[in-house]
């Protein structure tokens, strides 16, 4: 029996979809296995399948090797088990480098190896505003820095959060009660729309699966009802190259322990062929991000003062990757995680990427509608997204190794490649002048950076030794030396 | 022998001088004992004497109890020894309050009673610049809201501060060496001229007995002669009520050992019988200010993003009033602690005093000069003075107990008297509204306190229990309660 649907060819880490046809059971979201393994040169991927309603149940595998594939379904139904076919995994084009992937312990790069340097944003609940709000969030960040986001699978109830998302994840309604065994195949399409969109624009998708702030009852789902939440939507997104598994937001504001986030990184390790990143969101206490599971620390500061100045210790602390993911965000409400000003939001992002970690941007400012962008998206309205780009396209301009902390100076944060690359940053210090002491034996080019006015001073010839450079005596500069 | 020069009356806590004729001999500075005993209605004060150059020998006093004082003076010199006379002591006029006191264990006021919130400031080397610019500083000070002042006794050898003072401690010179056991009285009557000019203004004056910045080698002498320094310099000022002790600027920059500074608390108090504040100053590691003879922690912050904030801290831990005397100063000179902005002092002022305890000021702007108020005077420059002038206002218009921290809200500050009278406090944070949640059964009236652009919007009417204030969404704004 042929395949319902299946394309000749499809680039490397792209998505290549089998659609069956199955049988119609009591419940076939529940009642039927379906797996398929998918195999090219020695490379087997066996990826479960999930039913997406109307009789049609779907196998997606991204394939991750060049070549000719095969592939063979198993299946309790006859109608699915035995079928075999095969396709071409040709070439990636565009923007398509594959997923990211953890690189240089600190660091990350898609698996082409091209460097991916996260400058991430923040719309929990973009995807449940409907198509015009939603399509206006797709349009702002295709003009923005941003290469990541944030966002929750379950809608959001909180402060500026109470309108009603038309789409719900299961079957049923608030007033009548879900039916948690059937989930609501058209939410989880739209959910998938989206990650295609973002796809389009090369922004990874840091995707939270639980998160606390709820009327609805998806935050206290029994155990059995989250675990096949889980291998659902595990099943269903694992093959979109830009997907990252946030595994909560704010995990200690749940009612769940330890061993359920243990056994809830097992079930994505299970069902997720292709090893997303994986993290898992603080609250008050951070999560232990020692955990072999965690691929990187996912970070919301746990101190009002000190936010991104502690990057480094947490780098050394958990020999991982590091993005704070909430330092507090760009804006104007009544709450202290949501008004700091631009210029002190773009400080975090210098410091925190100095010291070998990244930042991740959000923005509240009151809007009559109550569009906020940290929830709903929309357009943004802050000062720091152009600082933001600055920032991004000198790190991209960089040596391509990702930063490290170098702790020359007491008073300034200073990152680089040693030997090789520094900027040092002065925050909120306002130098008059410098004298630096540069290893000798050295020729660097200076530029004086104004971070917040976004100019590049390049001086004139080159330095070595101890030198003195002028400063214009603000905030907000940096100095950047590049060997020669 | 009557004595060579008394006053007939002097004012509580003002200085009563004998100034008696003595022997010439080898070294009049070390060769004499000079003691007096000062006596009125039961109260004794043994005070030393000291050699003040030409052939005049001084014992100052300063009278605590009003009433007849007579004294008798005891000297291994048969010219001294035996005088006898007496003096009135008459009740304070004007701004003499007597001296500082520790109050309530974390706050200060003098001697009569009247609360002391320090608003001090720093200009270590002010009295070593020559009358004209030291003059200057005393017409900036006087129009200043500063009512404390860190100075030190030796000159001061640092960048920005190469030049010469014109007096010296000692007789003999740089070049052809100090002759340690010889003191040059116009020094110290050039200091006690700028004590008395400073407690004219109602300035006291936080006077630092060591510090490192040095080329004469006042901070490498020998035992003896650190010794034989600290009984001459504290038995000639204990009697100006406006002095502090601080025993070190930096002390751990000293090559001192912790044994050498308990000896020399030792000294101070055993020749100091009025009691004057003491503290040590560090520069990397605080002192143990838990140390019986400390009398309140001067702190230099060790941390370079969390300063003032961390003044409640250190009250629990020390159990003493708190003076952040270095949290960096206003300018923007090439170091880090010199190079901050008035609004980012202004912030830790509100910051420290919310928190229960106090600040210093200190400013540090690049001039063509080199007169930098940190080290020399001179004249304010910077924008932070009125807003400290506008705290300063704002608490000594308070309930007068002095503020303690009432931590209710995880991001503002807040300072107070509970059930009684509260500051809120918002810093960087920008809230446009914010929800209070008051006790209930109390009316309070509020005023939204710009405290950058230093104004006070007092709101119609009282509000109780939880209430909603609208905000200007601007950082720097405090809001204060008042029961009524």
């Amino acid at each position: 029996m042929p395949p319902k649907k299946s394309t000749g060819q499809v680039q490397q880490w792209d998505i290549f979809e089998l659609a069956l046809e199955g049988p119609d059971t009591e419940n076939p979201f529940t009642d039927i296995n379906l797996t398929g393994e998918f195999t090219c040169n020695g490379r087997t991927i066996v990826q479960e399948g999930f039913y997406d309603g109307n009789g049609i149940y779907k196998i997606r595998v991204m394939p991750d090797i060049q070549g000719n594939w095969t592939y063979r379904i198993f299946s309790s139904s006859a109608l699915m088990d035995g079928i075999t076919g095969s396709f071409t995994c040709i070439k990636p084009s565009g923007i398509n480098h594959g997923p990211v992937r953890v690189r240089d312990t600190y660091h990350f790069a898609y698996e082409d190896g091209t460097p991916f340097y996260p400058f991430g944003t923040t719309c929990y609940a973009w995807t449940h505003q409907g198509n015009e709000l939603e399509e206006q969030t797709l349009t702002a960040l295709s003009v923005s820095p941003f290469n990541k986001i944030r966002m929750c699978v379950f809608p959001k109830h909180y402060e500026y959060n109470y309108n009603e998302p038309e789409l719900f994840p299961f079957e049923g309604s608030a007033e009548r009660g879900w039916d948690f065994k059937r989930f609501n195949p058209e939410f989880f399409r739209h959910l998938e729309l989206r990650l295609r969109n973002l796809m389009e624009l090369g922004i990874e998708a840091d995707l939270i699966l639980f998160h606390p702030y709820d009327r609805w009852g998806f935050s206290k789902m029994d155990p059995e009802t989250d675990e096949r939440y889980l291998k659902y939507i595990v099943t269903r997104l694992s093959a979109f190259r830009n997907v990252w598994w946030s595994l909560a937001n704010e995990y200690d504001l749940m009612n769940k322990a330890i061993k359920d986030w243990e056994k809830f990184a097992g079930i994505i390790m299970r069902y997720d062929p292709y090893c997303h990143l994986r993290s898992i969101h603080n609250c008050f206490h951070f999560y232990d991000h020692t955990r072999p599971w965690i691929t990187h620390c996912s970070i919301q500061r746990v101190d009002v003062y000190k936010t991104t100045e502690l990057v480094n210790e947490w780098r050394e602390r958990y020999r991982k990757p590091v993005i704070v993911d909430e330092c507090a965000y760009e804006g104007n409400i009544n709450h202290g995680w949501g008004n700091i000003t631009g210029e002190e939001l773009v400080r975090r992002f210098w410091e925190g990427v100095l010291r070998g970690g990244y930042v991740t941007h959000g923005e509240t400012y009151m809007d009559p509608k109550e569009i906020l962008w940290w929830s709903k998206g929309g357009w943004l309205h802050g000062s720091s997204p152009p600082r933001i780009a600055f920032l991004r396209k000198i790190v991209e301009e960089g040596p391509g190794k990702g930063l490290t902390y170098v702790p020359l100076e007491w008073d300034s944060v200073c990152g680089g490649v040693p030997n090789e690359y520094y900027i040092f940053y002065f925050g909120f210090f306002r130098p008059s002048f410098r004298i630096f002491r540069m290893p000798k034996g050295m020729q660097f080019k200076v530029d004086v950076i104004d971070t917040w006015n976004m100019t590049i001073n390049e001086l004139p010839g080159t330095f070595e030794g101890d030198f003195r450079i002028e400063l214009p005596g603000r905030s907000y500069i940096a100095v950047r030396m590049r060997k020669v």
